[in-house]
């Protein structure tokens, strides 16, 4: 037994990404006919699309007549608009009407997800014609663990998993066996909150049925393994600051790549101009003060850590359904409480480092190590518990209006946190400091 | 056919982070037994575990036999270390040899996940045979979508799929079916690397074999979709400048919560003490030109958000296997052409901010606005390149050394660019504002 791991065909698969269009044609065609097989099946549909133009077109028809209708669906979905309707007449009328059907749907829900090709059985077959019945469907079919049981209107009645129809009986009928309580998703369905069905319930698939009940297709394990990874990758992005790139990152062209990232990386920027309005503002107690200045960007970097932590922690919750919008303030009371903790711990080894560094002889504190120590502490205390308070809320508030939360990035939070975080430490300092360097 | 979503069964599951144990158990005790069953079987291990323990002595039997061998091994590698050996006990021989057996591995590798209750056949059985012989194993299978063909030595010969196997004229014999090129597991391969073979190949089940080709068990997509749901987590976690949580936010336990915080936080906050140093180096400067320091927050903080989307771009794209440790040269030359573009586009937004500021009469700049606005643009380009770099490096250095690169998280970038972005803001500004200024 060959481990696919180290192949040939699989090195070629890894390469992919970094070979120019002709070649990859040229690699393509160069495969024994078993091997292009598995390679095209194995490739994204974004890849499947490309390669399937660049082939001749005496060669495109059996190539995409090798993929199941959804499969097909993504590819087409991928192809430019002009090519679409073109590459939909290669199917045969079957796969056409069913691959047409599934091009109506969002990419990103149920209906776009599911295959139509799924098990079907009557209740009142025996478990031995159930078998039988299967055996003859069992070439058109995307997977055959669960067989659902159809009315004469197509409306689901149950499902029985091959395990069950294996060990039971010949004899017994296939209504006896069937589980009737069980999870399904309608066709709007986004994928995100399919992916969380799968995870709370290990399902291997999932039936989906439209308002009336009747079933439209199933959306298969296999396909929610990459679902998830998308979307993590999606949130991940989000979460570092700029816009999701929907590719490989080695795919993704650089004039893109720049331009998902100079959008936020330019609106942070403007609103961390902001810093600049305020640091003006303060101006002169930084001219009395110069001390000051040398502690501002310990103080803010701290509240943007602490909110990044707290945005971070939330907005992943969220994502896989561990905490929901009316979850809020359970959240911010445990949210408020840590900042308290975390901020304590900061503010002592801030005013550790003051009063250390005034007795190793820094002039920086122009005799008041105390007063700047404690002006330190506890402008740290209140930028952590502020930062805490707006990472974990933000993600909140833009679920609230219908906004993706993992925008609530760590720059984002950090941004907002550092204007809050400047005017806490500027008044602090003026409370503890007016009279002595202020 | 009512939906899962919408029971009571569904909410009590949803609703079960938040109950105490106790009115977990009694909840539990007060289910009919075939919704009790969905639950348990729906549960975390972790959670499992505690209900299991909670229940009376004579209870708990059923409750464990009703797992398949890899999540029992889950439930007891969850329970407290003195009760392992009595669950173990509960166990009919069989699952209490296979469990022992998973226990031996650690959790996150192929061993830990799979199960050893596969489909088998022999070669040279025939199609027929081979179906009647997995409807006698039906019961005793974690899954039945692919039935793995041995020798007489346990050695894996192929594989062959139910689809296959129900399309095929009885009298076939199984290896004229079976597919021999097929991916596989070692029983040490790390569950990262397992999730990227399933969704590299779109598999519904990986066999693993030890180095000699013997089957020990598979490991199926289900347990996949988790895996890839809680590295994700992880990732995000680190990501946010923390430790990974191990367990749902709001199930996590509040010192705990506070602890996988404060570790990273101190830390970082250290780390930016140097930004102290800094400053303190150019206390002298800063007297002299307090206009500098109004302009440190807006500088350093666009170091550390460029750097930001650059690390969390190269930690995903290593998380899924799109970027490996070679691709290092790729990157970088990518990375710094980006950060080129990116940075002009705020040094322009930078040089722009100053001039407007001074023409709408700001006094701040002292009479020599062109001379700061050039200091401001060309600090930004600095800064922004050696975030990018910064950040696009880091993970790669890390995963050299063999650690985890989604350490290098947002606030650690941030850090590290903050001290550095200081050392080119003066030295620029000491450049270009010498004689004037300074």
């Amino acid at each position: 037994m060959t481990r696919y791991e180290t192949t040939e065909l699989e090195r070629l698969y890894e390469r992919w990404d970094q070979l120019g269009r002709e070649e990859r044609t040229e690699s393509f065609r160069a495969l024994p006919r078993q091997e292009a097989q598995d390679l095209f099946v194995d490739l994204t549909s974004q890849h499947q699309a490309m390669l399937l133009l660049d082939l001749p077109e005496a060669e495109r028809r059996i190539w995409l007549r090798l993929l199941e209708p959804d499969d097909a669906a993504d590819l087409i979905q991928e192809a430019p608009e002009e090519n679409r309707t073109e590459l939909l007449a290669l199917l045969d009328d079957l796969s056409r009407r069913e691959v047409s059907a599934l091009l109506a749907y969002e990419e990103d829900e149920a209906g776009g997800l599911m295959s139509p090709r799924f098990a079907r059985l009557r209740p009142d077959m025996t478990v031995d014609q159930a078998i039988s019945y299967l055996r003859l469907q069992g070439p058109h079919l995307e997977t055959i663990y669960y067989a659902y049981v159809l009315d004469h209107e197509q409306r689901l009645l149950g499902v029985v998993s091959f395990r069950d129809l294996f060990a039971t009986p010949g004899n017994r009928a296939v209504s006896d066996l069937m589980q009737c309580d069980l999870v399904s998703a309608s066709e709007e369905t986004d994928q995100e909150e399919i992916a969380r069905l799968f995870a709370d319930h290990d399902l291997l698939a999932l039936p989906v049925v439209d308002a009336e009940g009747r079933m439209k297709g199933i959306v298969t394990v296999d396909d929610i393994v990459d679902v998830v990874q998308e979307e993590a990758s999606e949130d991940i992005q989000k979460i570092g600051g700029m816009e999701a790139l929907d590719a490989p990152y080695l795919a993704t062209g650089f004039w893109d790549l720049v331009r998902k990232r100079a959008g936020w990386l330019s609106a942070l920027f403007v609103g961390e101009m902001l810093t600049v309005t305020a640091m003006a503002h303060y101006e002169e107690q930084l001219a009395q003060a110069i001390v000051l200045a040398v502690f501002i960007p310990l103080i803010i970097s701290s509240g943007g850590n602490s909110g990044s932590q707290a945005s971070t922690l939330v907005i992943r919750a969220m994502a896989i359904g561990e905490v929901r919008l009316r979850d809020w303030w359970r959240v911010l009371r445990r949210e408020i409480l840590s900042g308290l903790m975390l901020g304590g711990v900061l503010a002592v080894l801030g005013l550790l480092r003051v009063l250390i560094g005034d007795a190793l002889g820094s002039k920086v504190y122009g005799g008041y190590p105390t007063a700047i120590g404690l002006t330190v502490g506890i402008s740290l205390l209140g930028v952590v518990v502020f930062g805490t308070i707006c990472g974990s809320m933000l993600p909140f508030l833009l679920r609230r209006v219908n906004l993706d939360p993992a925008s609530a990035s760590a720059p984002l939070v950090a941004t907002l946190v550092d204007v809050t975080g400047l005017i806490i430490f500027f008044s602090v300092a003026g409370l503890l400091l007016s009279g002595k360097l202020l």
